[in-house]
């Protein structure tokens, strides 16, 4: 990492799933497979509920991605069915997951462009979150990865894990600058240590990254409706940072 | 990192499973408890080889760690039976799996004062493969993480990740030791990058890490029946780097 300056931005951090391609897309479809799978056994609208309240449940135990989600699948699938689904059904299942961690990587609409001209004006790094194994592929199958100086892959993106990588960048919160789709992984937690936040919505978001609101540095924010805007907000923000 | 000096050891690296804690006795125990469901379906002698013929073909799908043994496990049992097997045999499947991530942290003997001892004499980093959330989860619950200036979880032990984390360190292979159970992750890559190796094996290891040899550089390499030993051997090894 370059020296910090004492003021400005000197570091731009990008989330990838859902920021730069698609991903909750894929989790969706593997869902709406799974809901088939079990209306052949029962007639119930709310099979979507129940799986997410396993993955809610099984979080702690194993973590955010498809691995875990998938063991999710199973297990609710024994459950709602009560034990009636078949080992056929269940082997597709583990066959949905298999999918899911080898769809190809499609960069959304505008993303190489806006990298390379954040990049071409500030040091950037790539924070994901998730399966390191699956996130490794997906970024070595991007094509960006030699826009980023550092690749981090966490297991959870919250406010103490966003402190510990800017003390190995040796950057100050109020030096760094998060882009992401997830108020509650990407925005929230880097305002919350002083940092700068530039929230790029997706048309579909996971019901557990949805629970999120900004409880304070709104103003070290922007919202932005397409990805083209990101070189012009980030230097609107870097010069607010400098103007302190 | 501290600055490299041009010759000796400056930091020291340690493996983490079955080099620090118990790991391959529980999986070893999974893989039991695995058998005895299937063996209620068919009379077989090699399960077990079976099971490890889905892993390995699984592995570059799923990476190493539980949750992608445990589904290779659902994909084996409904094939090894024929679609004959239960949901509820399933869902214990699952159960060994949640077992397994949740099994306590406990240290090999004369582990952590070996620790203590090299770190009070060089840097010291933990460097360990596999499912982030998982090793996460135990070096937290080891108790030993306050002693390593960094922790890295990596997906492949293999020349290129140790490159880039030396790099990222700032430190040349030649002034890097590994330490750990496993010649094929741990001493074989460091040692053909032109670092340093001390072997302590394990009483069990994972049919996959039992596949390596050490093709050069055994003159940069010890091998310890006890991790008592380890400061010694650390100690004569920098000594031989720091003579070229």
């Amino acid at each position: 990492m370059d020296s910090p300056s004492p003021r400005g931005i000197a570091l731009v951090g990008f989330d990838a799933d859902d920021t730069l391609w698609r991903s909750q897309d894929y989790f969706d479809d593997a869902q709406a497979q799974f809901e088939r799978i079990i209306s052949a056994y029962v007639d119930l609208q709310d099979v979507g509920r129940r799986l997410y309240a396993y993955e809610a449940r099984n979080i702690a135990i194993f973590g955010y991605g498809v691995k875990g989600m998938a063991l999710s699948m199973v297990e609710a699938a024994v459950e709602i069915t009560e034990g009636r689904i078949s080992a056929a059904d269940i082997h597709r299942i583990v066959e949905i997951a298999k999918a899911l961690l080898q769809h190809p990587v499609e960069l959304l609409p505008g993303v190489r462009a806006a990298v390379e001209a954040v990049a071409a004006e500030f040091p950037v790094v790539l924070i994901t979150k998730g399966d390191l194994f699956h996130q490794e592929a997906k970024v070595r199958q991007s094509g960006l990865s030699d826009l980023f100086r550092r690749i981090e892959i966490v297991s959870e993106k919250d406010p103490p894990t966003y402190a510990r990588l800017l003390e190995e960048f040796a950057i100050a919160p109020a030096q760094f600058l998060m882009v992401g789709n997830s108020l509650r992984s990407d925005i929230a937690p880097v305002l919350a240590l002083g940092g700068w936040g530039v929230h790029v919505p997706y048309h579909t978001t996971w019901a557990h990254e949805a629970q999120a609101r900004v409880e304070a540095g709104g103003e070290r924010m922007r919202t932005l409706q397409a990805i083209a805007a990101l070189p012009q907000a980030v230097r609107d923000l870097a010069a607010l940072a400098v103007a302190g």
